[in-house]
């Protein structure tokens, strides 16, 4: 009878306790990936460009392909490597001729990057369509034309073939077809985590240390930056300018006001270094970085331990990516120049 | 009564024309890759380093983790790209801060190479296993050491679990054990095709204009040395020193005959550009320089066109292939460097 008693009071609080916290985390600003596949479109889609199967398909084969940089060495996957945490690893991204990356920026994972507000670090650009023209065109990356990318793909039959699939035997594959069709593929990029399990009402998905976890994160102020869908993805309140200790940037300034993008925290035990430079390799450290700079406190060991617990929660479920085997060159296409 | 004749002379004719065919082929050394998966496996296994799905599991991880390399950046499909022709579609290689591979070497595809009697263009390594430990450790392309590659790996309990999975809980995870182990996984990169069908007893499997450039090609003397299975992948008759009009190989004297490795023509479509020094694009130019360089004789256009058709059926069929999600990076893992 006392068991009994007593399992009915631990049900009760934990449900409580679980309540009170997906509460506190939706008040936190806190949103989940959502479950249904309906809900999840209309979040990923673009009116403007429209997901369908086709465009995932040659969007995929086009972010594989090295063809498109100028060397015909470096594609998306180069440095938002998939079978990684969508990035690089390594601190200053790598580009054409070994160039590292002019501000010394650190190369940000593409995975749930459609739901961020802004992209690149300083926010410059609306969404993936338009950031997907920057990287294939910056010199220090993969230094191709825009002519030198509709040549090589328009080159080639089966891309051709496939893009007339995708848009109408009429489409005009331009440059901005070709980025529009790569960023439909990375709008799928999406990995949902027991976090989001546990936030759409699966009060078991998540261990007690990461509920725990969850809430230290938005007890010490964590939320205020990482938040929404990606815990991370606008303009942050961070201040390049000020105090930072591992301030390495080049002449990188961020955006108007001299804020940098808030960097998703999920997969973020994938990809490290951490921060727009890079320059942090353990989690831990960052945690307490954040804290130190951003929140100008000090957050101690057992929070720290509790915190990285929580993150841990956010480790997606990566949907099984079959490589894309790519359309062979022809005659006509653009000779690869790593000069 | 005449068409039923006409019909049955025809088939007649038609078996007898392909009997033929067949026996000229295997007379000129020429051999399909096997239908049965227990004669394949005959052909590809390793007595010293067995193929288990286990160990290609783990060697297809090790294969696209460019933590291996000393920058982090470089894997062994950087070059041997299995969304491209197994090889990176450059004239000579490029590695580690951008070097071109110094005797301008092209590289090879890894597609069918446990067919080759050895490895490298000098022949110098007898299989995929001796091979693999090259190219990690060689300046211009991954430049690490044995040490870095052995702490990286050893410094992820993913991997130790993989490694304890494929060899035993009592295995000692050194450099030729994660050589080998990629190894493996390369042994299973064969791409069957129409051509193997054809031999392999189904006489509709190749079109009349590839059959018809089947016999071109051995009439031509091509099978001189593009025989056995991979149509290649033994030291040639050729001799670099000899006068060759694209000769750029640097310091490159091939073995100790002056020999160098007869490539492939599996995928052949794919793996432009052509030849040890990658110099020639077009596959036409190729077979005509062939011809001339190697035969003593000017292949006629008819012919050229004829042998292309029957090197289009050696396309192979590549089996869907998940991309591997790699195991996660720790503070213990030594951090890239990229100089």
């Amino acid at each position: 009878m006392k068991l009994k008693t007593l399992a009915i009071i631990t049900i009760l609080s934990s449900s409580l306790v679980a309540s009170s916290l997906t509460d506190e985390a939706k008040k936190a600003g806190l949103k989940p990936i959502p479950n249904s596949t309906t809900e999840l479109m209309k979040l990923i889609d673009n009116p403007n460009n429209k997901i369908t199967k086709e465009k995932v398909e040659l969007g995929k084969k086009l972010y594989f392909d090295p063809r498109l940089s100028k060397s015909g060495f470096i594609s998306c996957n180069s440095c938002h490597n998939l079978a990684e945490g969508g990035d690089d690893g390594i601190s200053a991204a790598i580009g054409h001729k070994w160039a590292v990356n002019p501000h010394n920026l650190n190369s940000p994972t593409v995975y749930n990057a459609v739901f961020f507000d802004s992209q690149f670090w300083d926010g410059r650009d609306p969404d993936l369509e338009k950031q997907a023209q920057g990287p294939i065109q910056a010199a220090p990356e993969m230094a191709a034309t825009k002519e030198h990318v509709v040549k090589t793909i328009t080159s080639m039959p089966g891309y051709i073939k496939e893009f007339k699939t995708a848009y109408g035997s009429d489409v005009e594959i331009n440059f901005e077809k070709i980025t529009d069709t790569i960023a439909t593929f990375e709008r799928t990029l999406v990995t949902p985590s027991v976090f989001d399990d546990y936030l759409n009402g699966n009060k078991d998905a998540m261990s007690i240390t990461q509920k725990e976890g969850l809430k230290t994160f938005i007890d010490v102020g964590c939320t205020t930056c990482h938040t929404d869908i990606a815990l991370g993805g606008s303009m942050s309140a961070f201040n390049i300018t000020a105090t930072y200790k591992y301030q390495d940037v080049g002449d990188f300034k961020g955006d108007k006001n001299g804020m940098i993008k808030v960097p998703t925290l999920r997969n973020v035990t994938q990809t490290a270094p951490y921060f727009h430079n890079g320059q942090i390799w353990s989690l831990k450290d960052a945690i307490k970085e954040m804290g130190r700079i951003q929140l100008g406190q000090d957050i101690d060991d057992k929070q720290v331990a509790s915190i990285e617990e929580f993150l841990k929660a956010l480790d997606g479920r990566k949907a099984d990516l079959i490589m894309p085997i790519l359309p062979v060159s022809t005659d006509s296409t653009p000779k690869p120049d790593i000069n």
